[in-house]
């Protein structure tokens, strides 16, 4: 996975999770325990190269077959792969419940593919920097292909889309109004839609719902996404050029449409590449991180600076509508900054 | 819907919005907008006074159906219902194709429901700060019961669910695997478990696998959870002792079910009154929205001190992979205290 007479000079953190898929493992806790700042640091210029595709959708497109058809894919094609499934599952139940991660286990004995459930539960935001670090992780680690599969449709899964550089959205005939409302959610951030168990009756009709829904607004309202990310930034080109996102059909279970789905991921990598597309989406991801970064220690360093009674008072104040929430953190603020002479 | 000798000394907004469904509708934009900070803080002190039922479950389970059905119940008992509808659909699309929508416009002609869909695109988190400031606009406007619905099964609707008082999470039969992944993420939050469409093959063992998760994991997940989140505020009575979340069945097309279901949602208000929980989740609501603000002004506040050029220069550094997010941050805060002598 990595050239032998180069390993000498690398970090110990990226050697280890290189020969040790056990290390890897560890590596994986610690970064989801916020445990491996150092390592993270360390590891960080070793990553960059793999290809992470993000994979999203409603429950019941068969998002993990997927996912589990194209890892038995790339591997046929000697690619290593790692996949980091986002559950919304209790870090007790530990994602056993998950059939499809069991339908996952025939990967499970090949070295090239490695597979981590991420509970998200436990966590107050911060789940998308979180998912980051491991990727981070799985590409330092030397993995061609890191596919990240979330499910469901929320602020918390636009997030994770935006952490990878291909975003497929998957969807299936015959799932009802509900579904039609997820999609219109998640259209925005697809760079490749993908109609699964495509042997099921309505699948025309889903890709001609598809097909108008794009048509109707992708293209502005990725757009205007796009201006509002970057408008800190430098002039960037136009992102939303000549890529426009193909529907494809798929047949998870007995493999049909993975290959042409794997050459279209290639081709979107290609063109992120060739258009500069890819700078674009990088700025604006590590833009983005930094703030999170900075939103997190400053409050937590303000809250460590706030005596703990001053808060349960102004808690206690708003509790019993004396006082409003915005008005409580002005007078937080207020404190921090008469302390400091912060104007 | 409030007593006419006491509104003569209420704010005006407050007046404007129990007179007239168009200036609440004005209102809930500008909110949503995040414009209205001045009439969210005259309103506050005419919140508390109605029951908040969060609504949440996977898409396919009926949610906003139950949701029309629980709302005609009421109405037929005199209360007055207010709904919010968290979507993940774009802003441009408003909704539209949202065929449950489409279904509640019944109950649009009674001036004793008010229905108001939230759009979820475009914000970068703040979602779940901004659904509680909607919940209170409707509290203050005088709605007995307000009804937040919620798709999905994200971070985000945990966030929102912790903004009702009761929180009821809808099931329904045979919807395949990964809706039993997303019932353990939420399970976390029920106050009352509904199996809808119980007139479907699969409902008696749907409701024994319920059983089986809340047995195994609901009460000390939830127990964990809740120490987290007070730590900060002072000893609370235990807020778990009593309360069992039952599950219920309903058909929500024919009603059935239902009064047995606003049957038990009173219950729930009832143990929460006596029990001393309400206030416990108020303190923890309070809490979390208090530092949440800070976060957003803290961040935005040291962006708006830093010359752009230097965090682009930092961007840069992090794309270019010379430099990681993290130092990234600590060197964007380290000027920010020199400039203050912060230590």
């Amino acid at each position: 996975m990595s050239d032998r007479a180069s390993e000498a000079s690398l970090p110990p953190v990226v050697q280890a999770i290189r020969a040790n898929r056990r290390e890897l493992a560890r590596l994986l806790t610690r970064i989801e325990n916020n445990e491996a700042a150092a390592e993270l640091a360390a590891l960080y210029p070793y990553t960059g190269q793999a290809h992470v595709v993000g994979v999203t959708g409603a429950p019941g497109t068969g998002k993990s077959s997927l996912v589990n058809a194209l890892a038995r894919h790339y591997r046929t094609e000697g690619h290593t792969v790692g996949v980091i499934a986002v559950d919304p599952t209790s870090p007790f139940t530990g994602g056993a419940i998950l059939g499809d991660r069991i339908r996952m286990r025939d990967l499970s004995g090949d070295p090239g593919v490695f597979i981590r459930s991420m509970a998200t539960r436990g966590s107050l935001g911060g789940l998308a920097s979180r998912t980051g670090d491991l990727v981070r992780a799985l590409d330092a680690a030397g993995f061609d292909i890191i596919m990240v599969e979330t499910v469901g449709a929320g602020q918390s899964e636009v997030d994770i889309a935006r952490a990878a550089q291909t975003t497929v959205v998957v969807e299936a005939p015959g799932l009802g109004d509900d579904v039609q409302a997820i999609k219109a959610g998640i259209l925005e951030v697809a760079d490749i839609l993908v109609v699964n168990k495509a042997d099921r009756p309505g699948v025309e009709s889903t890709v001609r719902a598809l097909r108008a829904m794009l048509d109707l607004g992708h293209r502005s309202e990725r757009m205007l996404h796009h201006n509002r990310l970057v408008k800190q930034t430098a002039a960037l080109p136009d992102e939303n050029r000549s890529w426009q996102p193909p529907i494809l059909q798929t047949i998870a279970p007995d493999g049909s449409g993975i290959p042409e789905l794997a050459t279209t991921l290639t081709a979107h990598r290609a063109y992120l590449n060739d258009s500069g597309t890819l700078g674009v989406r990088e700025h604006v991801r590590v833009e983005i991180e930094i703030v999170d970064r900075l939103r997190e220690t400053l409050v937590a360093r303000l809250l460590a600076q706030t005596d703990p009674a001053v808060l349960a008072d102004l808690i206690e104040r708003v509790t019993a509508r004396s006082l409003d929430p915005a008005s409580a953190a002005t007078q937080l603020l207020s404190r921090f900054d008469e302390r400091y002479g912060i104007e």
